[in-house]
């Protein structure tokens, strides 16, 4: 089965390492729009080699794309239309409404799988791909029904091979959701960061006072710009609502801080208190991922 | 020198720990209002033993005061009235303003040390306690002047023995600095953490669809209210005027989000991107740290 990587980050890069390792392809070609990245996907081993974009979508039999959302509504089309006739295209994009409006009407919609890994970290590039990246993490697979049994299950053996768990969700509900658990928080961090460094003119203050508090909540604001600006935009409907409800949480408590009413300020905070749970639930999971390595 | 710690939590009791075995202390002795986390503390061995307040007070050479400050700015003159002449009391709050203004005419004013020794976790209590917590961390004191010679040199020797940096700052520049590097950090924290509670009422989603990196972002949130709310309320103007901008930032955010405006967005997610030098020396200090355990 030979398999072309379109995109050879973070996502696109630990997936082709995945699928080298575990035999699944036998051969797997890469395509970067970047010359650099390319060449460092290659020298690192991510892919066999780097293919013309044509060649490499016309004759393979698995493509998996892995590039920024905005690129890959505008590439898709394209795409599947020019695929052989059992090949199988899914995407790895954070978002799902907008790509899946992008060949709702395509002929070949059937051979496509709408998918989204949900995994990553703050880096980026040929160099930030590592083996085991999704492992125990979740998948979403959107509009399973379009999909053909064939490319659904090729999909299934692509993601199980990952050490995926998969679920299904409409576009619309996986955009909510991806709003407020996973993109409100990269704002968030974002334009923390952009505060501090906005009245900490003189760095060394920042790093002198900063703790491992600080740095864990602004990590996210060390992410590609590159790749988080078109999710912002594909997403801005409901990213937009739940900066929202975000805004006026912090209002709120700014209301109560100039009342310096301790006694609510408390309650807020308590309140908040319960994410511990959901918190711990989640460490547990690395924390087993880490043992089973 | 016979040391008593008021306040058995994260910050005292991984002192007491520190403290005990550098044997710098001859005898530690514990204070605190929760009984069932003071027997916790001795069972831990974070202390020697637990004693009554008064006599805690009035017969140890050194006092360590780890109590959330509110408690700590009303108990802090009543400790200074109490103790002998050459007893050196330092607390460890999280603001300095309020409570070096609480004693600032008191006549035992010279045996006190404001500190504030910048580390913690996102756990309390005496079972979040451990050696080496503020190893290679930084420590503000303020008003040095105000402290005598045989106090600056004691709290010389007890934040060198915890391997801290110490640098000197007025209590207003401490407290505006601390507002925007770790104040706001928790109050972002905290409050996405509700914003996500409040949408996701369906606990399974934010489960399944969450990642590392809302983990890392709403990790503050599992921060104990009763040790913040009181720090937010002292330094309520300060953080205030933090959460202001960060607040405009996120609405200038949303503006250019709900006009689809890519360029601007990706200027503002670059321009935040610069925060990740400053990243990377933290935790380049944090696993130089872990590499010399």
């Amino acid at each position: 089965m030979k398999t072309t990587v379109i995109g050879l980050g973070l996502i696109g890069g630990s997936i082709a390492l995945d699928l080298r390792k575990a035999g699944l392809a036998t051969e797997v070609v890469g395509v970067d729009l970047n010359p650099l990245n390319a060449a460092k996907a290659v020298e690192l081993g991510l892919v066999k080699r780097i293919e013309n974009e044509g060649i490499a979508i016309s004759t393979a039999d698995l493509i998996i794309l892995a590039i920024p959302v905005n690129a890959l509504s505008q590439l898709l089309p394209a795409v599947l239309d020019s695929i052989k006739k059992k090949t199988v295209v899914i995407d790895t994009g954070s978002t799902k409404r907008m790509i899946c409006r992008a060949i709702t009407n395509h002929p070949n919609r059937g051979q496509f799988v709408a998918a989204h890994p949900i995994a990553g970290t703050e880096n980026s590039g040929p160099e930030a791909a590592f083996e085991g990246l999704f492992r125990d993490k979740t998948n979403i697979i959107c509009e399973r029904e379009k999909s053909s049994e064939q490319a659904l299950t090729l999909a299934d053996r692509i993601f199980a091979t990952l050490g995926m768990n998969t679920i299904f969700m409409e576009p619309e509900d996986h955009d909510k959701h991806v709003a407020y658990v996973s993109h409100l928080s990269h704002v968030s961090s974002f334009l923390l960061g952009q505060t501090v460094l906005d009245i900490e003119r003189d760095e060394k203050n920042i790093f002198a006072l900063a703790g491992s508090g600080f740095a864990s909540t602004v990590r996210l604001a060390k992410s590609s710009p590159e790749m988080w600006a078109p999710i912002f935009e594909q997403n801005a409907e409901f990213l937009s609502q739940a900066l929202l409800e975000y805004i006026m949480h912090l209002q709120k408590f700014q209301y109560y801080l100039m009342k310096r009413d301790v006694k609510e300020l408390s309650r807020i905070l308590k309140d908040a208190n319960r994410i511990r749970e959901i918190l711990n639930g989640i460490e547990y999971k690395q924390i087993k991922q880490v043992q089973e390595k």
